[in-house]
């Protein structure tokens, strides 16, 4: 994959406007965010008024610590928003070669390519894989070390966190991404961590300056991470709930071709003729610009079920 | 000034720890940060789950325009706190010499070291002015252009819109920042902006990644920038508020040696002694480590005057 044309989901702004309804009538399946997010509840006045303490950022670093087990000897940093951090990784070496196997997340070598880095897969010094893989689903267990820069994107991991590379945290060059936007379903909140090389941290803190997570992201994301019920509970659902939507496209005639739980990657006939019959019915999903026949939704909320049913 | 000690306002954790009291009973004077903020009133809920859309992140912007009256041809970026801006700007061009006139703030020094700049006022080719400086509370509306890079950070500004150098912000080179934490109060909201050279913000703006804003910030920045009536009845207040400070202050032997409505700086026969007295009735304030006799009081909240009263 190479070049910078960014494509993303969401866009239901541009969606309402060619296919018409109001923007609060469209159900955007076109992100992997989980669509039952965890409970924001009240957030202390405090929190938006003073500087982030110090005592607040320990507290979050502590249960995220604690949350994805991370290994002693490795350091972790927060940050507002886990592209925050892609956006700045590129900078953490002198620009080379970095094998970024796709079709994947694109931001990636986007952030890379601004830096005057060449994405190839001939003699790399630096790789990133996304752990799952957005959008095909696949495990990157096997990767192996012995880069400058190695980058492990497990934005989508805490679906399943026994399936975590967190072990590698310690391996020197390796920077291991958490993100609050997706299994959380917190995307607005830009809540993000970076785990590994503790060189690499200290230089990612530097380049994001003093206080870079909000108060009330501290609040919110220690809650959360202290909250192992609530994250078992959301495994659960989105397994059911992943199995329910297989379910109804292949119904529908689509054939399951990847994905995690938090969203489903499908082949069909002709992808954006799928996209623009849902899209009639104000439901946003997410094609690709190098596939005719991949489609990708993520998860109806639980009120949406129904609509989705009638589009199909 | 030189080198990358830092030292900051807060630290309330630390004060406790070391005079005692229960961290909730300490009043903090140490900041800028105007103690009655712009109300958060509700978040719509889907400012926390979605992905910040274009259209919140363009009401923004739209919002900032016209608050600070950013003249055509000048872009405007809205980041996590002017902080992340500040960390940033030393890598918009390759590290030369920088003039800070001191004493300031102590974060652009830092920043430029760290990446490489010489701090000196012998033949800069990039210039950092604070306007109104902290703490001294000197404008620089006399400073010129001339550098490849000149940032005039304006984060104490919104006290007294008319001296604004935001016509400035189309000279190549040039970028003003504005802050949410000070007259704003919602430090721990992370909301900056930097407003100038297109070219300059667009880079600016790839270091960041996407969706640098949290959309909870979004919404109450877009509500704070179009609410005149709250901007104007807070100067008022503001300057009241200083000027009782004044009262206090030299009433019980203190020099006003300068300051802005949201914070005054005072010259005392021993600025050591008079922060420790006042930390054992648990009230914090800020020394400098380049002074003996300053010492900078943010202004107490309504309800806190008593206490500086009594203590002073």
């Amino acid at each position: 994959m190479t070049g910078v044309k960014r494509d993303h989901g969401g866009g239901i702004d541009a969606a309402a406007a060619r296919f018409g309804g109001a923007r609060a009538d469209w159900i955007d399946l076109s992100t992997g965010i989980n669509p039952v997010p965890y409970p924001v509840a009240d957030i202390p006045d405090g929190a938006w008024a003073a500087l982030p303490d110090a005592a607040a950022q320990q507290s979050l670093i502590r249960a995220a610590k604690s949350f994805w087990q991370v290994p002693d000897g490795a350091d972790i940093l927060a940050a507002p928003g886990a592209s925050s951090l892609i956006a700045r990784i590129p900078a953490l070496c002198p620009p080379g070669t970095v094998d970024i196997p796709g079709p994947t997340y694109n931001e990636h070598a986007a952030a890379f390519t601004a830096e005057g880095w060449q994405v190839s897969d001939q003699t790399p010094n630096a790789r990133v894989v996304v752990h799952p893989n957005n959008p095909t689903g696949d495990w990157r267990d096997r990767e192996t070390g012995g880069y400058d820069l190695h980058v492990i994107d497990e934005s989508f991991c805490d679906v399943a966190p026994d399936r975590s590379l967190i072990d590698r945290a310690t391996t020197p060059g390796t920077l291991i991404l958490k993100s609050f936007g997706k299994f959380w379903g917190l995307a607005g909140l830009r809540l993000g961590f970076a785990i590994g090389d503790p060189a690499l941290i200290a230089h990612l803190s530097q380049m994001l300056g003093p206080w870079p997570v909000a108060g009330p992201a501290l609040s919110i994301g220690t809650r959360a991470l202290t909250d192992p019920g609530w994250a078992n509970a959301t495994r659960q659902r989105l397994n059911v709930d992943a199995a329910r939507l297989d379910t109804l496209m292949t119904g529908a005639g689509a054939q399951l071709a990847g994905g995690t739980p938090l969203f489903r990657l499908y082949t069909v006939d002709h992808a954006q003729g799928w996209q623009d019959r849902l899209a009639r019915a104000q439901i946003w999903t997410r094609i690709f610009p190098y596939s005719d026949s991949l489609i990708r939704l993520g998860l109806p909320a639980p009120d949406q079920w129904p609509r989705l049913e009638a589009a199909l």
